[in-house]
């Protein structure tokens, strides 16, 4: 089969690859519907994060199950299912506490930019969407909740949403988006998304944003004081990972407020004395997505939802390059790879 | 009147000082029942937090009202009263949402350490014991209130302490022993004191401590880890403020659990990248010890509580000096001045 590989910054190439196979017998085979490109593929892309030689990329997949080991036993092949890119037994102590992401067999997914994907722990991984092989209009929005829909639900759940809350996303990729779209599906009374550019703010509006906010950093900060009559929001999702917008989201936060921060911090540190005074609550880390499937498949299903919509670029696989280079540039939003 | 004043490391002095007088119409003035020494005073009494020239002590106090300023409303002379060491309205919205120590009309008290006292926003500060004057006997309890138990009572409930869960304490001065004493009133099933110190576990145990660890650090943080069958605690109150302390308390905590850390840190310093993996709700900041106030105070009025028992020694304020020798070197848990 192709796949996808990383050289090296901005050096992505489909190549020929063995076709996966069965490993352990708690093991899936699926072949893909689609997968897709994250915003933090980008890290590595841009060379932000180093590579350890030629690496195999993608976390993100939907499909239907090929085959499955002697272990499985809720999985059976034919079923289109969704999986998280973290993958979990959903029966140890921390599954049960509803952190998959940190389960005891956690591995972290690669090579989904590919027709074919082996999943591990495919029990405890994988979710069926119930009423058979959706149609294929709600693929991108099941592809969605692999990562994305799902981290920016755990954005905002880690956030503390509630019902006429005032909600400050920072970041407009996907997962900032759909931070958006999860606030809103909560309650919140007012969402106000930071972004700077026009085609992300129109999504944000349709997910769901009342307000828009240009400005960064402490001008950021200033504005969210004033749109919140200098108290600050009661929950703000910071979807980016760099020092500047985790400041942003700490000090756009009320005292006794929320923040949850879901992209892999890159070169963050908290001033332990200077966070104390703020008086936020704090949390984030690998979202347990697997958590929430269950219910984002049924909205997604039921026609509530439409996350999808993050996807404003198509390509093939072989053209995957393209596909990094726009989200790099800021061109795309996300890519859906046609695998 | 006689008042204690730090002059440097080491340097604690009794003089002679003017009487308080009343500055804003919201003023109260107290003839205090006594005050005490804090863990806190410790940082500048040591040299580690820097003073700028001689400065007044204290912030920890009950007593009866002497005179009241025009403005104020519910408190009046000749009632008995607790404060927070933190000022508050106890009316502007971080109030309104429990955040009391963030009030806008915030200040941190000092001059405690002395037999008046000026205090600020005397309707939003303070709080009248019901039914009068209490026995002598209940002065060291109503006095921890005003901090110590505040703060301890502030780290369970900032941690998530629920019935039945398995609390760690990180530190073992007052404000850890009487976070033992909080998580065993919230119903925690099993609690764990880190001490190395006899006296004080002895203290732990009596409060509601279920285990004794006496490792630190990493080491530390295996016991807990083998205490929990590896899975962490589902509640950390992290109760010293140093580097060491926090990332011991971040570390013993499952994923998802929460830490509280309610000591102003000194030098602690969070990797984002680091947080975000172990997956723990992070809460602190200076205790909203006024949103508690009136529980605590019910609870030690009806006997359910005994926390002044943490005072284990007590001097009359000229030997304020010996006071601060007595825990700096751990001699005391912490010192009650008779004022």
């Amino acid at each position: 089969m192709k796949g996808a590989v990383l050289y090296g910054p901005n050096d992505i190439r489909v190549e020929d690859l063995d076709d996966p196979r069965m490993i352990e017998p708690t093991d899936a085979i699926l072949r893909l519907a689609a997968s897709c490109i994250c915003g933090s593929d980008l890290w590595p892309y841009r060379g932000l994060q180093p590579i350890d030689g030629p690496t195999h990329m993608g976390h993100e997949y939907c499909g239907i199950v090929e085959e499955v080991g002697s272990a499985v036993k809720s999985i059976k092949p034919g079923q289109f299912v969704v999986g998280s890119f973290a993958t979990s037994d959903n029966t140890c102590p921390h599954c049960r506490y509803g952190y998959q992401s940190a389960c005891v067999h956690r591995e972290f997914m690669l090579r989904a930019q590919a027709p074919f994907l082996r999943v591990p722990h495919a029990d405890g991984t994988l979710v069926p969407t119930p009423g058979g092989t959706p149609s294929p209009g709600l693929v991108p929005s099941l592809l969605a909740a692999s990562d994305v829909l799902g981290t920016g639900w755990f954005a905002a759940d880690a956030a503390n949403v509630n019902p006429g809350g005032t909600v400050v996303v920072v970041g407009d990729g996907a997962v900032g988006l759909l931070g958006v779209l999860s606030a809103k599906q909560m309650g919140a009374g007012r969402i106000i998304a930071m972004s700077r550019h026009e085609k992300r703010q129109k999504l944000a509006r349709e997910f769901g944003a009342t307000d828009i906010v240009t400005e960064r950093g402490d001008e950021g900060v200033a504005r969210i004081r004033e749109l919140t009559k200098g108290i600050g929001a009661d929950s703000v999702l910071e979807c980016v990972g760099t020092q500047e917008s985790m400041m942003q989201a700490i000090h756009a936060t009320r005292p006794g407020g929320y923040v949850s921060f879901v992209g892999v911090p890159h070169g963050v540190d908290l001033d332990g004395q200077r966070l104390f005074f703020t008086h936020v609550h704090l949390h984030g880390g690998p979202a347990p997505v697997r958590r929430f499937l269950p219910r984002l498949i049924d909205l997604i299903l039921n026609g509530t939802i439409d996350p999808g919509k993050v996807f404003d670029l198509a390509l093939p696989l072989d053209q995957v390059a393209e596909g990094y280079r726009a989200m790099d540039e800021r061109r795309a939003i996300k890519t859906l790879l046609q695998v």
